[in-house]
């Protein structure tokens, strides 16, 4: 079934979707990839993109450390095996095998007795929340640290203690997860999630889960689009992509960073730098069509990937989808980011708005009315009901006139939808039943 | 008086509007046309029309069944001498002849005995109306039927009935109306309604005796723009209009279709396709203007002839005027749409409405400022109150600075008096005292 | 230290800015010109300009009654050395030694004894307000007048008055007064303020010492653009100016209109007739930036000279800057618009949103990211904090992205601190910081 196109339409899968199947199988992806301890570089990312690689066509990519790209150099790959902090009596009271956040990530190498307060110093809790543990990085400062939830922080009171990182960073490699689904077309819509972050489950396992899920539905089908889904490391991921890729970013007529997408929240579409691009019309059409509150942001240089995406010199059509944004929930980048933070349900409605955005970029077209002077007869060809005397007229009808009345060559499907405030299928199905009476061109 | 242009011009006709004779002479018009039992084609259109054209200049022209216009083809003529249901004791428990209602407009003819049960397919009432009867057609669809309340269906207890549609659907014509008043230009303001209803007032004869007041008040006046008339059958007569005169429709530079102007509801207007035409900017000008609620709504292709009017191929700068519009009152397409429930002041307020607008049409022009640099000294000409020391500027001060500040040769008195939220008349009468004074060039 | 620039740059002064202290400096001001009868020509000028003059460098110029400036004339010079109205005793019950408001602005000479009933004809109260004197003027038409409290008014019961009004209109001159600070360019901004008001403190000696302050300051520092202060009588003197100087005015590239700075009502802008110049950019982003209520107001034709500088012939980008507008409060133009009415803490207030705009049109540059394809390493250079792991990103650091991502040629720093919601000097800095980083071209 692996990327495999058969006949079936995004719209048929998209009408067959079974969330509470889908909930689960999204919820099981990220159960898996929960203990990887990932980071920008290093065998965490190699295991998650090997575990991606047993349900989609993943492409992987090696790329030296120290390769330049645009501004910034590949840095030394890290990896862990294990880290500690141990009481006099040996017992560990800090221990990376219980969770990967208590290392900062990236830590350089240590293995040493220190005094409690040169360890303070290397110390991470949030006072406010005592029972998290937060997640830190020091990716390009050399450093090492430990984070803990601040009630195990208040407990040391011992004067010395063993702290140990066995860590290395050295030459080596960063890893880049690519699976490309060709379609009809070369121009092509692209789904980009980060995988550098160790157990945290809303950001950013719910993006890697959802477009696992969608690359495999969309592996099904006849697709008139191309799509391309990259599981990168955040920044410098991105950022080397778009260094090797420079060229072939022309092809991409759609665009979208997926992130927090398993909350209880509702849905958050951030516009594209160029905020009146394709995406931004398709998403705000999806989500005020989906019939739940949602919220449009503009866009901004900070987040998630589309700062690259959108950099000037790329400005490409790239927005955010999410549902509570990062930042805005108490729970990002600690240890409550966990496995109950994410439900089924809401990753499978995120799927959903996913499934819903590749449906109208798909079937998304601009017509020509043939017969322009005045409405052709509808009724001699059945495509219209009792219109005259009690009795209002239906969906179906009115879809069928919007369409007839604004396909003047100059308004796409989805701006007809917009216009007439109908569901966008329903404006498709109007126009694949005109076209089938030779009252459509194009 | 009918059609004869004499040096009154409009907006003096507007300042000696007579709300409450007009409102008289609204109402009984449609008193006179409202038992006439009209539909597409046939003898009740050219009735109506013979009573407007003791009016107004009217001519009428007859297309023959079978004439192709665009996608459609006129119909076979529909007539109708006498309709009935009885029972077995002969009594006509359903009788075209208390209401015209009572037949469905252009069922096939008929005379035999039917079961209660064949009966009732061919019966519509309103269940949640009892004492209403509605009004339904099938023009396109050979068939016959009766309307009545649901109050008379209910008491229909006996196994047979006696139905008889003394009607005739044979080659024949469809009959248009037009009445056009020459003007000064050969542009020319077009309003069009439709006269296919049987006895229903609001929809749509209140529009046709706005027209026909309307007609007779222009007749009286120099005008700078043509003004036509169209009284034609609703869709294909619309249709058919365009198809013969589809050329002539480059004249039109504002149009306006007239449809349930006498209910007790407020103003609606319903923007052209463009959405931004000259007539669009001149009714919410004078709705706004009028100090009284009301409301604009976007185009849809849906609704009256503007459906026709505003078809791609055309696009003409046609808007709708209503009070309440179809279908947004119970009364619409029943029985209950009758003589009460349209008014004479109603009427009158919406004759008054399009006279506002055609006011504004003739009186709208850009001129420019011949003094463009720095104010001109208007104290020195008598324009110019004490405007020094204490006490506000007056209205017509006003109007002669915004006048003299944007008329740059690219604002158009409509858009002065949109700006400054000044009345037009004011601001006409502004530019016309500047002109005067030598002020203002064009 | 008079117009001699130094190394200082407006946002030092801004940062420096001691509000108290020129706040006394503004009123103290303030407080000199107020005894002084003013008019639109005549020696009240002249000795207005003059005190002016020992403060900044004035450029004062005299144009002879009777020249011709676009549709207006010079008038003849008016001067006034005594007037009073006594009754039989000898007392002066109205006397202009005790108000110059006294007597209406530019009367005619007049010595006689008149009847109670002629006087009346001659005299200007306003009953609601019965202890204040109104300011009453008739500049164009040849008459005398006296203006009184109502009250006062009320007491003259005895038969006849003399009346006395020592004043002279003859061929003379308009006297016009211009303070030019010359910076890197010939692009200029414009403050214009009005000197033809007598004892009237909001109306407009706020505005006249807001300007000298402005120009105090404005001479210390290096300057990008030229600056140029008017302080020309209303009207006439605009226009004179105008007439004079109408090939300069290409040079103008911002304006302000200064009027009624000094009451305690919050800020006003009114627009530039164009709408969206860059003054009303800047003026926009300030107030909205202060942080308290402000209003925004579109252009209107009447006002004060934002008339002639907006006239269609010129149409400078000149807006208006007030606290509470004319004819908004009650003691508008009467004998309440005095000392007491403006406080030294808004006129303060007034100064430094001025002081705010001449910075943003000081510091406001286009630039072009030279590292446009994603965003350059500024950890690697100190500019960014510990972004990743718990914790936001700072007000700097976002600024620093924000002008990363849209300096792309097209999108000035105002644009950028407008769409960011970020302080324009926050963006500058930031600016500044990216170009000592070599971050930045242009």
């Amino acid at each position: 079934m692996i990327g495999r196109a058969t006949a079936a339409s995004v719209s048929e899968i998209r009408e067959q979707f079974d969330a509470s199947a889908l909930g689960v199988e999204l919820h099981d992806r990220i159960r898996r990839l929960f203990p990887i301890c990932r980071s920008i570089t290093g065998n965490g990312v190699r295991q998650t993109l090997r575990l991606l690689a047993s349900e989609i066509d993943l492409v992987t990519r090696e790329i030296p450390s120290g390769t330049r790209v645009f501004d910034w150099t590949v840095p030394k790959e890290w990896n862990i095996a294990d880290a500690f902090v141990k009481d006099r009596s040996g017992r560990r009271v800090v221990d990376f095998a219980s969770s990967n956040l208590h290392v900062v990530n990236y830590s350089i190498p240590v293995h040493r007795t220190v005094s409690l307060g040169e360890l303070q110093e290397h110390l991470f809790s949030i006072p406010e929340r005592p029972d998290w543990i937060p997640y830190k990085t020091s990716y390009y400062h050399a450093n090492w640290g430990f984070c803990l939830s601040h009630r195990e922080r208040e407990r040391l009171r011992e004067p010395e203690y063993e702290v140990c990182i066995e860590s290395s960073l050295e030459d080596g490699h960063l890893t880049l997860g690519e699976c490309y689904l060709p379609g009809q077309q070369a121009d092509e819509v692209l789904f980009s999630c980060h995988v550098c972050h160790p157990s945290l489950c809303n950001d950013n396992l719910s993006g890697v889960s959802v477009a696992v899920s969608l690359a495999r539905l969309l592996g099904q089908v006849q697709r008139r689009y191309s799509y391309r889904f990259l599981f990168v490391p955040g920044t410098i991921g991105a950022i080397t992509w778009l260094a090797l890729n420079a060229d072939a970013t022309r092809h991409i007529r759609y665009g979208l960073v997926l992130a927090c997408l398993g909350d209880r929240g509702t849905m958050t579409y951030k516009r594209s730098r160029h905020g009146r691009a394709g995406i931004d019309a398709v998403a705000e059409h999806v989500l005020s069509g989906a019939g739940a509150p949602h919220e449009i942001q503009d866009f901004t240089p900070y987040g998630y990937d589309e700062r690259q995406y959108c950099s000037p010199g790329f400005n490409l059509p790239v927005g955010v989808l999410s549902r509570t944004p990062w930042g805005r929930f108490p729970e990002y980048h600690t240890s409550a980011d966990n496995l109950d933070f994410v439900t089924p349900d809401a990753l499978a409605d995120s799927l959903a708005r996913c499934l819903d955005m590749v449906n109208v970029i798909e079937g998304n077209r601009t017509y020509t009315n043939g017969n322009p002077c005045c409405e052709p007869q509808l009724g001699r060809r059945g495509l219209y009901g009792s219109m005259g005397g009690h009795g209002g007229a239906r969906q179906m009808e009115e879809a069928l006139l919007w369409v007839l009345n604004f396909s003047d060559g100059t308004h796409s499907l989805l701006e007809i939808a917009d216009r007439s405030r109908l569901p966008f299928d329903v404006v498709r199905r109007a126009a694949e039943t005109l076209r089938r009476h030779g009252l459509l061109d194009g």
